[in-house]
């Protein structure tokens, strides 16, 4: 810390990420229900008017953290596919690409309870945002598996490869949260069950594709 | 029909149907938004004070419809896997078990919308509910693969079992909700990764497991 004094903008700033970083606790502590303007203002040190100033409700506070949280979750995932790709043979590696997302999962939990209620719930102004991340998660992970070599040259390839990728996500949160639930102490034995799930759907693909690709690590 | 009038009994049973199919085609149509009592009591022909003789709130009326659309549900998977399991070259029957619970979900969308939202909404007076029918095609999926062959005898192994059919269950709504949204439009070739998907986990189990088990039918 300096004493050089902050600008107008960087004191807006600062107030913004207390307000996102305040709302974020009091998910983790209490859940949905536990958020209000009054109670993350105060726990953010402003007056609860000053929120508006930031963001327009709730839920756009709400939109911003978890956008801010995806993003930084899907750098991760592909930096991890990415050095999965590049050491085929190494089964932590791969397993690595599972468990990100598992323990980003469990460190707060209500953001994805919030967007999978969301995406299922039309009258949500979360839906479309909702919509989109989950098409992000989708999208990115279906272009690294046509990174691994696996072919993506017209739509019937390019639609399996999505399936995958969505089915391999959907199956992601429903190990996080059972594991949240107590079902699925440990989250390795998760990681391997995901491996095991994305290799086979994998062999399907090699088995109907001329292309080669690099075999995923063999299983223990 | 005969002319044979109805017992007191028989009418109100009779009503508590029409209820019940009433709700599911406002559902079908408008969905969750456009359910009232007013609205259902109406489409069934009755008054709106009648509807609460039948059902405490429209809650208790949803929770009875995907009740017993659920015990339908799992009844037909349980039976089509027992079917597979007799006849385990057979491929047709093994992507059968997939095609019923895709086309059962297609069929009637806002129930498992709902039952989404709720089973991630602490605040939901269907959670419950939800997460007990959630464990019982969790638990039904894992009881089948268990009489595949797959061993069970000892905690991790029931846990990994169950940890396979919640992915799969999983990978399954988001395939459907994928069909629904327009991107899988062939629920044949949705069912066929599932049945790679879970043609994956199983060899994870057979590789670290004695026990011997009928080989699932192969891929074309």
């Amino acid at each position: 810390m300096t004493g050089t004094p902050l600008t107008r903008s960087e004191a807006k700033d600062l107030t913004r990420r207390r307000l996102i970083r305040a709302a974020l606790s009091i998910l983790d502590e209490e859940g949905e229900a536990g958020l209000s303007t009054v109670k993350v203002a105060k726990a953010a040190g402003i007056a609860q008017s000053s929120f508006y100033v930031h963001f327009k409700d709730m839920q756009e506070l709400l939109r911003v953290l978890a956008e801010e949280g995806g993003e930084r979750l899907r750098g991760s995932m592909r930096e991890a596919r990415r050095r999965a790709r590049e050491h085929p043979g190494d089964l932590d590696l791969h397993r690595e690409t599972f468990r990100i997302p598992l323990e980003s999962i469990c460190r707060h939990p209500e953001l994805l309870r919030i967007q999978i209620r969301a995406r299922h719930d039309p009258s949500s102004s979360l839906r479309d945002f909702a919509v989109e991340t989950a098409a992000a998660y989708r999208e990115h992970h279906a272009a690294d598996l046509a990174a691994l070599g696996y072919t993506a040259d017209n739509e019937r390839d390019r639609r399996r490869l999505e399936m995958i990728a969505d089915g391999i996500n959907a199956a992601t949160n429903a190990l996080a949260m059972g594991h949240l639930e107590g079902r699925y102490p440990d989250l390795d034995e998760a990681a391997d069950i995901l491996t095991a799930l994305s290799r086979g759907a994998l062999r399907l693909l090699r088995a109907t594709s001329n292309k080669p690709v690099s075999e995923p690590p063999g299983q223990p």
